[in-house]
């Protein structure tokens, strides 16, 4: 099966929740409407569900392969590659003075939804490209911009993150790499890199990466890191490429998922030094490493909806066309398609609610980003920034979080037939797991949303958005139609424990700090429990005022919300008793460590 | 790193919870004292540990493999085999007049958790044995028991069992396979078998497939299914091999998980007919296979306990070593091994706390059957028989749901490490994927739970365990230390929570069976929850009486108990919430199956 872009129901969420309208008024956005929107969806469809999408498999059987320092794709790769770079795909959000299309990121986040639904691991190289070209627009020279940029948009050149260091994952405090000026300027670069997706292979002349890396004399832990470029091959200043850098890669990793994105452990100065040219300022690589991992982290979490979305589409499939057993309620005496038996119906449903909720919330936090960066307002600005920031770990942690659960019900769904790897369900579960890992594992997004975005404001961000999830309870509470029932109360339920936990978070984070991280994880899915189910809600409400219009579309959107309010929602006080109760994490922090 | 049987912690379950000591006073158990089990786990450890342990990373990288009809097993596996033979491993609880052992089903448990845990491919292949060792002693003829039994449980030959079909998944009314009556009493049979686990190998001289077939005058349906034993080679009647059989290895599958365990289709008949031998009366096959399959269920359900102990095993020991990051609370100004993070140990506590819930209801379940099978008392053993009856579905559903999210946080535990192959971690997600599904999905479970289990009985059953609960919280209300408190609490509520679910489902059962069906998975994963909070309730109670006598271990039961409370039994309210407020399942059924 190839996939199905769901264009009516991403324009749906662009409209009725995330605002898109509300873009165009803003300058240099004039044209973001629906139908500039419509356009750029149906066209993106079609290369992803014709071009990538049948690709998908082929990359998990035939994965990209090393061989004496170079990586030789699947088959396909390179084409389709070529396609994506000339249909302008790269440029979608990026400004036009760099050769981009200058779109709203509301408009450029169904689209890397699109890429990353039809294959996951093809479109992890234009999301790391994505990465490089922030950090260069952020922190580069006009120069560095005008020299790398255009080419990294127009997909003659890929672009890499090189963070991860054998002995540091996380922590990139302890990065050891080094970069020695010389005296024209430039460094030279010496160290070892692991993890780098998409660090080598044939798709692209060139391959721009940007490496977190000491100079000699920079203070210890993150204050004393920077950032270089160090292309593949040199870039000459007419803008031709000249010799072979001293970056190579030494091994590719054998994973369990993403098979065909090749994840380079990267060689850096083994032959004379890596030359590299600083970006920004010295010691301040962490910093813009941020800026280009918030953008990284926003689109793997479109990653979670994007393999949920997959999976859901294939389940679908097989449950219709697979007939067996009677039905439960005695309504026929054959055997039927296994989509009318309730539990199956349960599974898919719960994969479509998850869905819906996390796509809904990752929009509309697409469209805080636009606000951001082009409302007219300096303070509405800073607002939506505040709100953008605080949903960046939200959206990706709990999206990714769900993108397990999710293929892991799309396996059940095809039953024996899912354990077997022709049929294709187990890949997504495959796949997906990276997800809650790579560009900050859950943990690591819980964390930044406990200190950085909800204790350092005192809770001010988070209870601003309760107070718009109280806005709409009170819109639930107008309409008298039963399907409100279950979404009021349990809507109301999360409202009230998603503000103790905010509170408790606020309280306890000076004289409790272990108790409050060992709830910071309970805490980002609460949050996504909520402010997802606030989402549905509010599609909840459009969808009634609109059904007649059309029943077909608006009635399974109610359903949805529905079965969210039933199914998901209670989960909320679930999550706030167990960050709550376990006040000084005694049950997780009494054991010594030999006791585990 | 290999596996280390947890002999201390499955002992207590045995003593305390299950009550071994109990069953040394039915005739025949005389022996089944604390010390026999301790030497019986002993010498099962070693056997896990240094031989099976170490062969479960090659099997994934090696599976067995098909070539013309032969199958053969991962280097080092027959070796293996006939050192699990040899110490007579297959006969623990089967009767000692057919060369078993004769032990209880609560002593022969742990051994069948730590041969999985060690090896879960290895151990599929004694698993299926049991299963047919149990239906020839079921049904069987004195005869047919003295010609296979013996052989099975000295590990010469092994067993199958051969049910679905290509158009026949779950549903066995529409198995198509004949068997054609012959003049000496013989059957000849036909048909095409999928799904065969361990149906062709190189590990012993005969396979004795059972077989589900339908004789030429049956009626439609599954009141017309018969059973047959279909050996590989002939046996003659002195019981040696004789001539090849007409049934066939026709290609394995290539599987996400338990690679090294060949997965058959089996072709029979193909070359003028496989001769068989029918096992008990015509058309009560079904009826047999239902023994064989609590057996196996159940034996599924520790598959899930075993693979979700050496998951956490191997997260522990990643954790403790792993330096990354300074403490949250600041108590250090140097990385840490990561284990001493909040929300690594709230994975690892989490991974803890569900094995240990789930192993202890097993093993209680165990206790019953035994109960079943030898308590003097003729109206005790059959109310024993219908606790284990109940718990069997809630044992094979819960544990192996379960395994999903623990394997799945063991992945997670080793950050990007997880995601390479070569550490480990994932081979235990992809494993574990299979076991909601073989042996009847978790949804087939929920079903029986509901139908036979629940509604039959109105409800008795499960509301004598929910009273076995109350005593239990009375225990815990005369308490006072505050590690009592989440789980008097919680107890309470998921007590309250699974009685009203039961009362809901026997209430609706007959109006509106969609509602109960479309929340069968979410009740049995209440029963789960409860139940097994239960058993970790009782756990608690004895560890506190007991705690001076080894604070060191009865400090980790309290933890593991109080976790439980505050992070698991919390769910309780949100699946009664799931499953009562969607009476009608409208959210579910109200979608055409176009909208889906």
């Amino acid at each position: 099966m190839t996939y199905m872009a769901p264009i009516k129901e991403v324009l749906f969420v662009m409209k009725e929740l995330a605002g898109l309208e509300c873009l165009s008024t803003f300058a240099g956005f004039e044209d973001a409407n629906l139908d500039t929107a419509q356009a750029v969806l149906e066209e993106s469809a079609k290369l992803c569900g014709e071009v990538l999408a049948p690709l998908n498999v082929e990359g998990d059987r035939n994965p990209s392969s090393w061989k004496d320092g170079t990586v030789t794709t699947t088959p396909g790769f390179k084409e389709a590659f070529r396609q994506f770079a000339e249909g302008g795909w790269q440029g979608v959000q990026h400004p036009i003075g760099y050769e981009g299309q200058g779109l709203p990121k509301l408009i450029a986040t169904p689209c890397v939804e699109m890429l990353n639904a039809s294959n996951l691991s093809f479109a992890l190289c234009p999301l790391l490209t994505d990465g490089a070209i922030e950090a260069l627009l952020t922190a580069g020279t006009e120069t560095q911009k005008q020299r790398f940029v255009p080419k990294l948009i127009s997909g003659e050149w890929t672009g890499t993150m090189n963070l991860t260091e054998p002995q540091a994952g996380s922590d990139l405090s302890t990065v050891r790499s080094r970069a020695e000026p010389q005296v024209d300027g430039s460094y030279k670069l010496f160290g070892t890199k692991i993890f780098i997706t998409w660090g080598e292979h044939d798709m692209a002349k060139n391959i721009v990466h940007l490496v977190l890396a000491r100079t000699p004399d920079a203070p210890e832990g993150v204050k004393g890191i920077s950032l270089f470029v160090v292309p593949k091959f040199h870039v000459n200043d007419d803008g031709s490429l000249g010799e072979r850098n001293d970056v190579h890669c030494v091994s590719i990793e054998h994973k369990l998922g993403i098979k065909a994105s090749p994840t380079a452990v990267l060689q850096f100065g083994d032959h004379g030094g890596a030359i590299g040219h600083l970006i920004g300022e010295e010691n301040r690589g962490l910093e813009y490493m941020f800026i280009m991992m918030n953008a990284a982290r926003f689109a793997v979490g479109l990653q979670g909806i994007a393999v949920s979305d997959r999976a859901y589409q294939k389940a679908v499939e097989f449950a219709k066309e697979r007939v067996q057993s009677r039905p439960v309620d005695g309504s026929a005496n054959h055997a039927v398609a296994i989509i009318a038996h309730p539990n199956v119906r349960r599974m898919l449903s719960t994969m479509r609610a998850l869905t819906e909720a996390s796509r809904s919330l990752a929009y509309v936090a697409a469209a805080h980003c636009d606000h951001a960066h082009r409302h007219p307002d300096a303070a509405m600005r800073a607002e939506h920034q505040a709100i953008y920031e605080y949903l960046v770990p939200v959206v990706k942690g709990w999206s990714t979080e769900l993108s397990i659960d999710v293929t892991s019900l799309g396996v059940q769904v095809h039953g024996d037939m899912g354990f077997i790897e022709e049929t294709g369900a187990a890949q997504y579960y495959r796949d997906a797991r990276i997800l809650p890992i790579y560009e900050g594992t859950t943990a690591i997004q819980a964390n930044d949303l406990v200190s950085r975005k909800t204790v350092r404001d005192g809770g001010k961000v988070a209870k601003a958005l309760l107070a718009g999830v109280a806005e709409t309870i009170e819109g639930l509470c107008a309409e008298p139609s039963a399907a409100f029932v279950p979404m009021k109360k349990y809507l109301t339920q999360g409202h009230n424990s998603l503000g103790a936990v905010v509170d408790f978070i606020v309280t306890n984070m000076k004289s409790d700090p272990n108790a409050v991280f060992a709830g910071s994880v309970p805490y980002l899915k609460l949050a996504g429990i909520v402010f997802g189910g606030w989402q549905l809600a509010r599609a909840l409400l459009v969808a009634t005022a609109k059904h007649d219009e059309d029943p077909f579309f608006y009635r399974a959107k109610i359903g949805s919300a529905q079965f969210y309010a039933e199914h998901v929602l209670p989960l909320a006080s679930a999550l706030e008793a167990s960050i709550t109760t376990a006040k000084g994490g005694e049950s997780l922090l009494a054991l010594s460590r030999d006791q585990f």
